[in-house]
């Protein structure tokens, strides 16, 4: 039997079809523009299913279930998404909505959540009892694993570790606090601080990238010419890393997790992005003699979301 | 019954003899002098519960076990404080120390843990499955219960609640990082900002209510001006309720327990101090449709130290 998982990412929709031992088949992506509103979002997470059935050859009825991970908090028992800040959707029935367009059950959780349970199912927290997964995106989500469970919290909303205050007084966060770490340390922040970096070093490697179109500037971008030894890029790296640390060294005098893991699109820096933090977090917590929280990178590269999403529907159809 | 508890605190050694229902029957205090090392620290332990037993009319026979809460990382099963950035203390054997002075079984703990456990057993968080108590003192510690047990992370440091970073780039904390929480939200800083808003304004009962010996003012004395009307330590007091807001939102969004149990020194200033803490978390939190930790004061009033550290002795005698 397989499964559709979809990643209802604050900047795009990714779908993928998923086999029982969570390898994915096909997969395709499209912006999510969710200006656009719920139903046009929905429209398209329906579209991308179709193409994806039609790409394998296969039928509604080869396919268990349809699972969804999406931003914010889940009422996963009726299916609605209560609210997403990076989304600006608020008690939107994506559940039925779904099924109004294809016949098939729908599982909805929060995508830290779904991306977290897969990398505890398959990945790099498997056998984890107390486990951190980190998702660094266009926001920072998190998936916290007590007793080897998802500690969801009373009200379904536990490890929403991007919104911890690390800058009191900082940036406007979109969910109206300000300074909280997600402003500081999830892909926007990098590729922002690139730019700027960029912009008034015309001579660096950052610049020459995009030919000076700095508004075409990505996350990888910056990681690629640190990578390269591009002093300005190094600088907005390290920088990054300093950031991403001070939150990470923070979760673990929280948490006290065994594993640290991170995933997300700036996670595909890997080692390049896991040595320097390793180091900053080793050189910050405040119990240096003693041990703390192994960190490592998901073992599901870039399709964790999917996965995540797709093993939602297994999980429930146990 | 009895038995004796000892609040180790960063400024000062509380202890009390304590009967089988968690009523101080007798208490000492004296202060921590920690720079003098932990001799003579656990020899003014060893006199205070002496001077107890004196008080009470009672001798070693009545005492079933001592209890002890210190500040850091304790290492429960060997009676071993590993680690206090309070105290300046590492790897203390404090329990067969004390041993050694009074013959009668010790049980060490971290002090919050010690008194969450009280609030736990007696008080404020009974019968809550997920909460959080949270020491307002010297420094601020925490103890988080998981479906009802406390979760004390995989090496023993979890909820070490004072250590994440809300001010990046702010005052050195004693653990090393700079810009804690406890920086801007334990006594001290109330005291710090209350003692520079006193200079600035001779004219303020801030200033009046020490004779302008600023080195003598309080937390209490800001708490108690500021409900006498005072503007300069309403000033400093509603910053203050600013900092521990921040604090408070970034652990709803973290933990989303059920209950936030406020302890320690500065929660002594009661409905005083959490109206307006309420309303500025309330202000605060990310999900405002959704619901949030209820906060709440200790309901042991200064005594949660004692009591908590008295109960480890009962816990492990059961």
């Amino acid at each position: 039997m397989q499964y559709l998982g979809i990643d209802l990412g604050g900047t795009n929709i990714a779908a993928g079809l998923v086999d029982e031992h969570g390898e994915v088949l096909f997969d395709l992506s499209c912006p999510t523009g969710s200006a656009r509103g719920p139903q046009a979002v929905v429209d398209d997470m329906a579209a991308l299913c179709a193409e994806l059935l039609q790409l394998a050859g296969a039928t509604y009825r080869d396919v268990a279930a349809i699972g969804v991970g999406t931003p914010g908090v889940c009422d996963a028992r009726r299916g609605t998404l209560v609210f997403a800040n990076n989304l600006h959707f608020t008690d939107v029935p994506i559940a039925a909505m779904l099924q109004q367009a294809l016949p098939l059950p729908v599982f909805l959780e929060n995508d830290a959540t779904a991306a977290g349970i897969a990398e505890h199912e398959l990945g790099a927290l498997r056998g984890v009892d107390n486990g951190l997964f980190v998702t660094l995106g266009t926001g920072i989500g998190g998936c916290l694993f007590i007793d080897g469970k998802v500690y969801a919290g009373t009200h379904g909303y536990a490890a929403e570790i991007g919104h911890m205050v690390t800058h009191a007084g900082g940036d406007v966060c979109t969910c109206g606090l300000a300074g909280c770490w997600e402003r500081y340390a999830a892909a926007p922040a990098l590729i922002r601080a690139g730019r700027a970096a960029a912009k008034a070093a015309p001579r660096s490697l950052l610049h020459h990238i995009v030919n000076g179109n700095l508004q075409n500037l990505t996350a990888k971008d910056v990681v690629d010419c640190a990578r390269a030894g591009d002093e300005t890029a190094l600088s907005v790296f390290h920088a990054y890393v300093h950031e991403l640390a001070l939150g990470v060294i923070g979760l673990i005098h929280l948490y006290d997790p065994a594993v640290v893991c991170l995933g997300g699109g700036v996670a595909q820096a890997g080692e390049f992005l896991l040595q320097p933090l390793k180091e900053a977090v080793a050189a910050g917590v405040m119990y240096k003699a003693l041990p703390h929280a192994r960190l490592c990178l998901t073992a599901l590269a870039g399709d964790a979301g999917i996965v995540g999403a797709a093993m939602l529907g297994k999980a429930a159809g146990k």
